[in-house]
């Protein structure tokens, strides 16, 4: 009888080694180790070797990073998606892309399972899940970090055990960081940063520096949007992964893109999260001012709140849902005139805004202006104050009268 | 028979004193003089004096500084309430405040009507005239600048009449900027300004210093909240009045709180504003994190809508409405437990977070932790990870049936 | 030189009869008749005969009906739009349409003006003009019945006016009610409706029965839905035209779809107003139905939020604006899996429901039965509590302790 | 060593008698039956004895009727709480007042643990632990039906046992329905209601008469409302109790308040239902009506989404949570003005409208009227039209632009 064969997200660091090695292990099955490339992977050169040394029968990395930026991040930057306002959701946007690659992957070489490497407190599992449940709900699921054979207490338990198995991990410099990163940005978790009135150590931080000893002189970039989505630097018209590599160096040389968050997690804890994000946080910066200047205001206020539910949505592991595809299509019809651009100036750790133009623009010079060349209609104000403010002040006495103040 | 009074909102400046000569001549009325001061005026050591020098029969000035920081801008802070999620409504939140000070000294004073000198594409003369219709209907309301028989068409002929008629005007410097300040925020429009292009010529700003000559090194401060209201800086103990104050000392030296922001105004337009409101955008952010700590999550999320409309209804005129009064309650309801410290770093123009603690914190180190002192039911997650992708599996393949994908 | 031409909104009745002379003799015009017909306007035979005798150098009687029915009702529907939860919005959904109509006649005919009957305290009037803006601002808008000349203060004046200048005006029984009408309802105002204590009068009613009188027989009806839109009723595919005609004949006969509202115009004010709508309320009624079947839960719960704003937006004015496009995109992915099969039951003025099914029905019996088919997973449940309750039990206890309970 | 103590959720049914012996059985505790009066339970009489001849220490009874429905319905209707705009949630409000009863005689009675009989699909598992878990975290919740060792799989299974065990349980007529019943309504669920294309068997209702078998004539009825809360029907003052049962018997007559739902359950699963709540819909019904007379606009918009945000708490077991706290501080402002009278005529299975008063109506027939004694300033309206349009024409034509048709 054939052996199941185990489909396994591996990155090839230590914790998705060590899980080859324990799923073939307890389920006497064939592991194939699948990679999807979304960006700042640092194991990539060497990761197929190590996992058909660490016993899997086959490997596959799969180049997805054009993918990622422009058909996850970059609807989630049109919908001004930052969850709680803050976070620009690298960490999430790239796990539907991750599960999907990896349920593909099993379903082509007949899997009958697939496995995944996130904890039992954390979002990751529940976005892992939730899509390869959606996508394929005829695989299986595994969750060796669920598992109560699992047993691993510490980094060190785990180095043991690779050692033993002769499962090639290049033990560097321990690092007291967990840390999750991709194009869109990183996330850092760790003991020193679990209290929430510690600052986060300056090493913490692995592609911003400090805003202190970044440069004394600003540093303008122009960036340009057609229809919502960045197409060009400083004039420069870029492809998605090198426009927003672009922006994470130049970004992070002046230390914007750091975020500390207390955030609400999906299974109903506050967690403390620092991410990195300069890149990502530059285009959102970008993005919103020019939706000022080319969003009506019924529109822009309805977009808020699609902006917010499409985070929640993103957070929450729910990517593949009917409610994702009919917010990217109200989206995409706003987006149609939101073409321009914005220049932004980075400047030891903050960003600014210089300037911003449209051919869609709904500003009108003539209209605003207090200067002789006006063209509004000043007496209209007249009528409009007076129906304007009818219904607040028929509604307000007739509360003084029910409050018994008249 | 006895004559018309006229209780004018007057500041001291040039369009009000010329605007109190205007009344008496095109009304043939008694002209009553108020001023309310909401900080920031600097006509006001002699605006009493002036307003009697240019004609008012008699003329208040009335200390609202305290009540316009505790019962206007503190429930706004609460709220959360930005204007298009930038714009801490300095001016917004001053006029109803003035323009009841105007009604109730026009009442108190038997007079008619009053007048105010907004023109006639702005905001401020909706927020005046639906508050005095409001709290006043019986009373007349006049806007002598958008009367054609105004007719001044330049700051020169405004001068040349108020010279004419005595009217005591120090004529300094002339400044292209025409600004609106008090103690919440200084607002600055000018024909330079109109350009959304162009960024804000330095000179422009009047409290806030450069970003690139402030000072080198951060600054640190400790902002104290009971019940989502700010009680101390640095630990000291001080009233409204003077916490602000502190605050935009302090963030005005590290070029805090500059916005430059292209809003949808109420009467239909697009226009490009600059605003400065230090101490209130410390306020915002030190607010907004502590909430993050102390709120669950349902209530944080529709906070955030309340937190919208809030600003909308302030910024449109609304103070005094039914729907304001509910909105206070509920956010008084929420702010019981917001209650803690944070800790803001200056610095060059941007406020970063170093630490926020609550005796009400919704945080729990223990569940959060990677550690091993973790009390998170990690076994709880399977059953829970189920029930949550149910309905979006369901739903996704359903719809691939309906799009003849299935 | 030429005489200026302006459109006329006339739809034969003995308001516009006497506008179209008014305006000639007035504005010394030529005046083009225009008569969009969207369905139960009693005086269309002979409209055409009637305007050119009133005075009118062309007459024009445009069938739009089918483009009413299928480009602005079934959006509507679709949206679930009632206006404040309760009105089909026959009046307001027909408006843009005749406005449109109107305007493209007018740039034909090459007219510098439109004009239209509307009074000054009205929504139509909003409705008539913004959309005459929005699509041919080169256009003048003429609004008679404002113009402080216009001064009939009575039907009797008017019908003096029009015997004076031969208008070919057919006095029948004089009617309290002012009534407007379309394929998609009724509205009727009159003095006797004014106050909110008194029911209407039973001969207000034009197209429905009272409910008493309606037949002791339930009669049972299925309509077919595909992606949103009617198309069938009792099995027979209908074009949207006939369906409604067909559901407001069998819907009128049982009494169903009068509705008795006070509502806030958009004009500042609340007034009483009664309308008839029996094939819009029963396809309202079974599309909604349909939905709960075939929506997952967070895209009803946001479609819900649409309904409401897209709602406002037609009941405003404001069809021809960007945020009703979008609006429309989402609801239209939305709409995909919305087909199948809605079973009402009418009876003495109720709809009520019979059955409904769905080829992508979300309704799965074997999760949701209590019988031994059951498939759902119990155990999950322990889990999901567990984590469901966290914050709750979380904040309400940190509440206590901010409320000193605890 | 003293035995575990077990306070159980108590009906006096079969399902809860079986639980009471089968917990003493397996847990070898004492158990404290604890029954919570809210209405409409046909067992109440013979509860107390009952429980104790099947093997309970301790017996109580205790009425909760009044606080019932003045501190869970009253609130749900003050909010319009319909969850999906259909159910008035009797179920789901009862479920919190039970596990706080239960939870407070626990801890009185020194018990360890609370136990209730609900399954491992539905919605009442997740209220009532929610709830234990938030007001007493210390006590254990036992889940007996999700228990695999509970084993029952038929009704008559659980009779033998209890006959087994001389367990005093009245075997009536085999009824086909679960049914739950309280005073706010009556929830139905059966094999035969699974399938949503049949109807309801005419037996499934319990306390609503078939609407063709309902009287002839129209029974018109009058509620008076105080600050939002019904206080009287036809001039009689009643108390909460007393009015919902006499709306119950009333509504009943007429058949109304049936509703059958295909609605979203908590865990993740759409479930069909049948309810039944003649006094609480006309209630909604009624309040709601009342409202649109006397709350303005924008309140009324803003509480509408409060309304369905309320439910969706309610429905999900979150009663003791700080935002349904703050939810009724923002609604109790509301109804200050909410007093007054509606007639509502109740006809073959219909509510319907037939008058509404109140002294703090915002409705001013001087404003809305078209008769001589308008009082509405017409010519306001121009200016207001200008400017309401304005953003609408300069959006749309930048939209036709950025599509190219301009």
């Amino acid at each position: 009888m054939a052996k199941e064969k185990i489909a396994v997200a591996y990155s090839g660091g230590l914790d998705t080694s060590v899980m080859v090695r324990w799923l073939i292990e307890h389920y006497d099955a064939d592991v194939i180790a699948v990679t999807g490339n979304i960006g700042e992977n640092k194991e990539l050169a060497s990761v197929k070797e190590k996992a058909l040394a660490t016993g899997a029968k086959k490997a596959f990395v799969i180049d997805a990073q054009k993918e990622f930026i422009a058909d996850y991040c970059y609807p989630a930057l049109k919908a001004n998606a930052l969850y709680e306002n803050a976070y620009p959701m690298a960490t999430a946007l790239g796990r539907p892309l991750l599960a999907k690659i990896l349920v593909e992957t099993a379903i082509q070489e007949g899997c009958t399972a697939v496995a995944h490497g996130c904890t039992g407190k954390g979002n990751d599992q529940v976005r892992f899940e939730v899509v390869a449940n959606t996508l394929a709900p005829q695989l299986k699921v595994i969750a060796p970090l669920r598992d109560p054979r699992w047993g691993f207490k510490s980094r060190e338990e785990e180095i043991a055990y690779a050692q033993k198995h002769g499962i090639p991990v290049i033990v560097t410099k321990k690092s007291p960081y967990s840390i999750d990163a991709n194009l869109w940005g990183v996330s850092i978790e760790c003991g020193a940063l679990e209290d929430p009135m510690t600052p986060p150590p300056s090493d913490a931080y692995q592609i911003t520096g400090d805003p202190q000893s970044a440069p004394d002189t600003p540093e303008t970039i122009t960036i340009e949007f057609d229809k919502g989505a960045p197409v060009a630097v400083n004039g420069t018209h870029l492809d998605p992964v090198a426009l927003v590599a672009a922006l994470n160096t130049v970004g992070g040389r002046h230390g914007v893109g750091r975020i500390d968050l207390v955030e609400n997690r999906l299974v109903g804890i506050k967690s403390r999260e620092i991410y990195e994000a300069p890149g990502a946080m530059i285009l959102h910066f970008a993005h919103r001012e020019l939706e000022r200047l080319t969003l009506d205001k019924p529109t822009a206020r309805f977009k808020d709140s699609v902006a917010r539910e499409y985070a929640d949505l993103v957070y929450n592991g729910l990517w593949f849902s009917p409610l994702r595809n009919a917010f990217d299509a109200f989206i995409d019809e706003t987006q149609k005139s939101v073409s321009g651009i914005v220049k932004v100036q980075l400047f030891k750790g903050s960003i600014a805004l210089n300037g911003r133009s449209s051919p869609f623009s709904l500003y009108n010079e003539n209209l605003a202006t207090y200067t002789t060349s006006d063209t509004f209609n000043h007496s209209a104000a007249e009528g409009f104050i007076h129906i304007w403010g009818l219904p607040a002040k028929t509604a307000w006495n007739a509360q003084l009268k029910a409050n018994g103040k008249k």
